[in-house]
């Protein structure tokens, strides 16, 4: 057996065979054929399975993702009966004599091509479906295996470099017992994910794709971030047991879903859950979730080739109100750029786009667009318990700015009879240091803070957390974090505000801790997190860990800081 | 006339006609031809002349820059003198009965190609150098003027989209009377280098270049950051007076020289400067200032194929800790990386360069390269009053490496018999947030604090400054700046440890009171800038500053704090 160590980035444990998710071998070689019948027939038949595979590919997509997410394979459906792409392939076979893979393989290029050098969004992404449906096309044709999650129909464990979201979107959780990566980190996309589908996963592995053969057994210890490979039969049953316990811990914390959140002395805080579409409300109120600390509202921009009407907003705000009933819903409004792109929009190449043109800034020079969100979002408030945020505010004008044209959309619903809530709670994302480091002069004009911690620790430490050469100073515990994070909970409470943290810290069992005894109010994670954190949450006590408070405000690194509240909160 | 406003760069007055910089059109065609002999000799002719050229700008170079600067022009000669390239374009003369241009471009574009594609630094700056020079010698061929700074010799101001740093390092003082540009801030390069070379300058003034017409009348207001295009004989009148003005005004500044740096109440702060390299010691020194408050290192390391030697460092750190004789140096180590490559290091692409692998970290995981330095450092100590300082420092743990290597040299060097100062001062920049924060808990660490202004406000507002969408964030009044500033020095002085800062921000006339106001010890800028702000402190009081700051810390936006400093230190 061999063991590494990675990332454990989805609590849980996984034992199944290894099945290898790689780019399949496509090479082909271009031969002269004389009977080009035969060629047709079997360029029909690989289209034929492949419009079949993409069914099932498309239909899965919309059971546990939506009717957005599988609109791609839509797409990629029309392209396989499209005659303008397979009568010419055809007719190449015919009068070049060629195989099937040659002609579909040149034809396919040639539209490519064309697409691409256009200078239009929409014909580009047409490019880019021909290409991945030819890639499929052509698997069948060579009958090499083309790796498709969704179609595993045995328990497996995902070995892979990394996983897209599409690729994550696809694993079946029936089939999928855990994946396992090279690279990635506990707030990468692929990690998210795995946390919202509870399938456990270890990332950022370094070297598992080079060592995992397939239909060998691995096990995934997303519980302590190992991976076991060839592992004895005594292992099999240690990690069993392992399981069993967990799943056991599981059903202790169910019992949590229907009770309120407090601490050892019956002082209560809100544990709310972070959601990207309106199908995850379930699993929010399934996992016992208080509200909704972050609704991420990009995915309603991305993965179309235009803006969302205001229709299609307000349908997506009103459900996701409606669902959570009376419970908080705190919505932050666009953030695009950086490194979430909206190809329609056509926004400029920046040298350093962490740094860049996004969220709030882009909102207030393209009103046009904001105002749609507002307006939708408004027309919403009356079916629940609304609240605004908006992301990437790094000055008081700013915030005023994105303010006042809130409040113009508001009187201009109010004028045209439309119904809005009184009660809207309007307030900011803390991401960026200067409005944590003056976070008493904002919350006199806030209604509430959510601090984002993904961005305002790589602001603050200077270091691009995707950036595997600097990620080591993705420091959440640094003295220096702890103490923006104080001033803006202390910040707020002088005002008389509350202050929440929607970064994935806010879940984090160390995290926990050190958030109570700064004092935070409300505490935002992954719906699955929730039960744990309760847990963890019923049995410290607020008190004695404010009274560590200014102890650990003075520390000076991260290891320090670690080791005293592991120690406190008996988490050794 | 029109007027255009930008960004004063650099301050006085420059009343001259306009010299666009522009890259000349070097369009041909190739055409037959049948006298072969003479197409070489007009060859020779256009090398010549090159040749002339080039050798003037070497000398010019040499004698504003230094030698090293020089360099790369010895290397274009070279090229211009190299058989084998020029035989192979005589050959194709001859051999293909094409005229010169066509021949000269066809032969140099095969070597440039050539060059390029091999895997080796080296070679690939020669494929730049062939591609500059060919550049010259086609202008020549095709006799259209080749825009050479250097070569200038009548009075002008240079209207250019951008200055790259070799222009600007070409400008001839006696004849380049200021430069405007469309785009640049008041911290790039050439704006730095117009106010070493004390050239007035007006930069990002977006389209200057599309209104200034050659040699039409052309005004450069440094001072209020304003252009005049084709003025009038009475506005003329108006900007030589304003000159005359500045001129005294320069005079009165002079005679401060060797006076000490005060406020009004007699208490000392100490004005440095900022410099690049040994030549820029003599400026420091002809404009007063009482040490050096930052030594950038990395020019030692650009502009070369391989690594300074530790002779070649040692004798550069020498040279200026004896000019200086007891006045303090601070060297900052390297600081390369990010936005400041090095061809022959191979660092990786990185998406956020500015959030990437650069200065500490790159040192500390390539220590072969930084113990080099630092041998070389401790070795020139005992020239001067050096003090090392430690650039993007973010952690305790990587400040105590940092000592630690350098403890483990300075033990080396012991140990060899070598000399080594026992006074050294040994202290870091403050540049990022985290550092600001917990300057408290470093403060017990350092010998003392410089903060670096340029990028502290760029982490903190989480908007890199030479992206000019989110350049309206740059706001180095902002109160959260002002508050981590005044953090940095309130935990230096609670450690008994000085606070200097060595940004752009240090000799900003609107920053100076704020800065006094917090209690800043050490203020080093652009040796230029130095006359000016003694003047300026002599006339304020520091007592009287220091009863504003819970005031000014307290403001909510950059404006308000303007509008007050600029009403308190008689601004307005």
């Amino acid at each position: 057996m061999t063991q590494l160590q990675g990332i454990a980035a989805s609590s849980g444990i996984a034992i199944a065979k290894v099945y290898r998710l790689e780019a399949p071998d496509l090479t082909y070689n271009k031969t002269k054929i004389d009977q080009p019948a035969e060629e047709i027939s079997r360029l029909h038949e690989a289209l034929e399975i492949s419009k079949i595979e993409l069914e099932k590919i498309k239909d899965h997509t919309k059971k546990t993702l939506g009717d957005e997410h599988a609109e791609i394979f839509s797409a990629h459906l029309l392209v396989l009966s499209d005659p303008e792409l397979i009568n010419p392939i055809e007719d190449k076979i015919k009068s070049d004599d060629v195989n099937a893979e040659a002609a579909l393989d040149e034809t396919a290029n040639m539209f490519i091509d064309m697409f691409k050098n256009m200078d239009n969004e929409y014909m580009k992404e047409r490019a880019a479906d021909i290409q991945d449906v030819t890639k499929r096309v052509m698997a069948h044709l060579l009958q090499v295996t083309f790796p498709d999650p969704a179609l595993i129909n045995e328990e497996v464990v995902i070995v892979a470099d990394d996983l897209t979201p599409s690729d994550t979107a696809q694993l079946n959780k029936q089939y999928v017992k855990g994946f396992t990566t090279d690279i990635g980190g506990r707030t990468s996309h692929s990690a998210i994910m795995a946390r919202s589908l509870e399938i456990p996963a270890v990332v950022g592995t370094k070297n598992v794709t080079s060592q995992a053969e397939n239909d060998t057994m691995i096990i995934v210890d997303g519980i302590d971030g190992d991976i076991i490979l060839n592992p004895s039969a005594d292992e099999i049953e240690t990690y069993k047991q392992k399981h069993i316990d967990y799943e056991q811990k599981k059903q202790e914390w169910a019992k949590l879903k229907d009770e309120s959140t407090i601490t050892s002395e019956g002082e209560h805080v809100e544990l709310a859950a972070n959601i990207g579409t309106p199908e995850d409300v379930d699993g929010v109120l399934s996992h016992g979730g208080e509200g909704v600390g972050l609704y991420r509202t990009e995915f309603l921009y991305m993965g179309k080739n235009q803006l969302p009407t205001e229709e299609e907003q307000y349908d997506a705000y009103s459900s996701v109100l409606k669902q959570m009933g009376n419970k908080p819903v705190v919505v932050r409004t666009l953030d695009i750029g950086g490194d979430k792109e909206l190809d329609y929009l056509e926004l400029p190449k920046e040298m350093n786009p962490f740094l860049g043109y996004r969220a709030i800034r882009l909102c207030l020079e393209r009103d046009d667009i904001f105002r749609v969100q507002l307006r939708a979002l408004l027309r919403a408030s009356v079916h629940g318990n609304l609240k605004i945020m908006f992301p990437m505010i790094a000055t008081l004008e700013e915030f005023r700015q994105a303010k006042t044209i809130l409040d113009e959309e508001r009187d201009k619903l109010v004028q045209e009879g439309q119904d809005v809530s009184g009660q809207i709670e309007v307030g900011m994302m803390v991401e960026i240091p200067a409005t944590a480091v003056i976070a008493r002069q904002f919350a006199k004009e806030v209604d509430f803070f959510s601090i984002g911690t993904n961005d305002l620790i790589q602001y603050t430490m200077a270091a691009d957390r995707m950036n595997e050469r600097v990620s080591y100073l993705y420091q959440p515990y640094n003295p220096a974090i702890l103490n923006l994070v104080n001033n803006v909970i202390e910040s707020a409470h002088a005002e008389g505000k509350w202050a929440g943290m929607c970064g994935e810290m806010a879940g984090d069992e160390i995290a926990i801790p050190l958030l109570l005894s700064l004092g935070l109010d409300e505490f935002s994670m992954s719906a699955t997190s929730i039960l744990p954190a309760r847990t963890q949450i019923k049995s410290l006590s607020k008190q004695e860990l404010a009274s560590y408070k200014d102890e650990i405000l003075s520390m000076g690194t991260s290891e320090e800081v670690v080791a005293f509240i592991k120690e406190k909160a008996k988490l050794v």
